[in-house]
């Protein structure tokens, strides 16, 4: 049966970037590999849409976090942790794991934080060393403001951390217009690449506070080491340099797209989405949907993990239950990277097939011609 | 022209595996790759003869280590570093970002730290919570006794944690028969895989240490929480779960020849690489060979720098250079992994070729016939 991945990481990588993870090994310490490498990183800067210098790292885009949080917050420093979801909680996770105190500003799963929320939060904590959000929770569906959070911030000597993993690449994010300090990613997610590979962008107000911070507490993740490599397009570690030259490939794809385009196109699919769920009788879950993904609430009497199961048995369509209390109930849809309109339309029509067959009162092809009527209006 | 890659990491990888890294994504938490990954763990506990549990990293070899101390030693804590060259070194300098006192136990590069000095330091500081070690050194081509080692750690409370990142798959390591607490190595080596993977195994005493620790120091190589996720064949974060499967490819290689086997081999193309060396008038380095790599000291008028520049233009053979203080006076040549007898023959005939070019008073043929006569005793 023919597969589609329309999980929110890994998700499905093109062709001929999976021909290159292929290719014979070659050694890193090379003039060719450093090439690779600084291509790399100045094509990322046009997705991240940053003139900031950008640190590859080889981990989870986990390590992303850590290297953020534990180079630029020192031990014992103060962080603000924006929570709308099992991302958000990750921030306040590493936050304990570092020694950090944490401010928990948590909303219910769905909702987003808001930029008021933040800007008492920040007043009441002027001491914070960090603002710790999401761009895109990948648990539940929403984004964030980060637009409004980046305003907010700016005006206080805190730092803004967002974790970009599974937006950047899928929507608008402006590294630099928005004052994102210090800006998060992996590989698995709109950028069509196998998990593997981590990249952090720093602004100058946070490599002042990474220098100010008299211990990283990491050295694996230590940036200013990453950084001095760097300066020779280096690493100070191994990288897993098959995957950067693999990369390239991938990355060359959403440039000649433009950035701005992909952001457009990942609008269109998430409204297509999310009119389809909708003319299948199904409520969006998230409050603020975001475009990398989209997420329906099962009717109550529906449990999402039979839809799932069903879907990928009878169909060969893969998408992603909820986490922990949402197990059963919501299914998320993931759209961002080498997906297209048509296998948006596809998974519709899995859900809609299996719908039926399970008893819930649907017409025949109204959520198709749902994401139909969108991809006709464009 | 046709290309040998013969560096310690990156290693060639086989044909095979690495058509599997070009297989389409898969989503990772299924029973389909928990069942990949415990496939992996299970061999790797045949590589590294331990029945001990193996936890999977996404990071460079340099992660595991990062992972094996701030995990097993307390902030504050002493460790005793066996420093033999630049990866002793690395020990030193994760030590020294946990803020952990280190004892540094070095001897001149080309040297391995001998079993008594490790006694001495053990008796001098019988509070050193570990020892940390390298097996194979990759920057000088020493191999250290952590048979030896292992037998007199034993004796004390301390933990004898092990770097055989370059050494694992290729020389002997018994990780349970000589006590090994904490075993780390990295994909990219004699595994036969590029880099991006790092495993650590954890003895019984290990584990005691790691859950007395306070504080892991650390989230993304919290060694708890990733034994945590293994009790159901998971990892904590998204691993780079399409070398996971890849992976599987070489191990089976690995295990088909038998471990023993391969250890046994690996010393008939170390004894032949040397004799190689030594009758193109070439000195060993080393002054206790592992079988990982070969390491050849220059004749003093002539800088390894333009031997290598011209064997990699003109013939296709990418060796290494010496590191820092060792560039231009030593070559590296790895024979571990995806390497047979005749690549070994190639790399001598082309050393032997670029000499005789340089002006050194080299017989053609002698280094070739070296390297048959081993071969032709096994």
């Amino acid at each position: 049966m023919k597969q589609r991945l329309l999980t929110p990481g890994p998700t499905p990588v093109p062709e001929e970037t999976l021909l290159e993870l292929a290719r014979p090994m070659i050694f890193h310490r090379t003039a060719e590999f450093r090439a690779m490498l600084a291509e790399v990183l100045a094509d990322l800067q046009k997705i991240f849409c940053t003139k900031n210098i950008i640190l590859p790292l080889t981990s989870s885009g986990t390590g992303a976090l850590e290297a953020a949080l534990a180079n630029s917050v020192p031990a014992g420093g103060k962080v603000i942790c924006l929570i709308a979801g099992k991302f958000g909680e990750r921030w306040k996770n590493i936050a304990a794991a570092f020694g950090l105190e944490s401010v928990n500003l948590t909303v219910p799963y769905g909702e987003a934080v808001q930029p008021a929320q933040l800007e008492k939060a920040l007043a009441d904590h002027p001491d914070a060393v960090a603002v710790c959000s999401t761009l895109s929770e990948t648990s539940t569906g929403i984004g964030h403001d980060i637009e409004a959070f980046g305003k907010i911030v700016a005006k206080t000597p805190t730092l803004l951390i967002v974790d970009a993993v599974s937006g950047l690449g899928a929507m608008e994010c402006r590294t630099d217009d928005w004052q994102i300090d210090l800006c998060c990613t992996g590989s698995q997610k709109a950028l069509m690449m196998p998990p593997g590979l981590a990249f952090v962008s720093v602004s100058d107000r946070a490599w002042q506070a990474i220098d100010r911070n008299p211990q990283a507490r990491t050295f694996y993740f230590d940036l200013k080491r990453a950084r001095k490599s760097l300066e020779a397009n280096d690493t100070p570690y191994t990288p897993a340099h098959t995957m950067i030259r693999a990369m390239r490939v991938s990355l060359k794809k959403i440039l000649a797209e433009g950035i701005e385009n992909v952001w457009a196109r990942q609008q269109r699919y998430a409204a297509a989405a999310r009119a389809g769920f909708q003319a299948l009788g199904l409520d969006i879950f998230p409050a603020r949907p975001n475009s990398a993904l989209s997420v329906a609430r099962m009717p109550a009497n529906i449990d999402s993990t039979a839809v799932l199961t069903r879907l990928e048995k009878q169909y060969g369509l893969k998408l992603a239950n909820g986490q922990d209390s949402l197990k059963g109930k919501i299914i998320r849809l993931a759209h961002m990277g080498y997906v297209d309109q048509f296998d948006i339309l596809a998974a519709i029509a899995g859900v809609e097939l299996v719908l039926i067959q399970m008893g819930h009162p649907v017409e025949p092809g109204a959520g198709v011609a749902a994401v139909q009527r969108v991809f006709a209006q464009a």
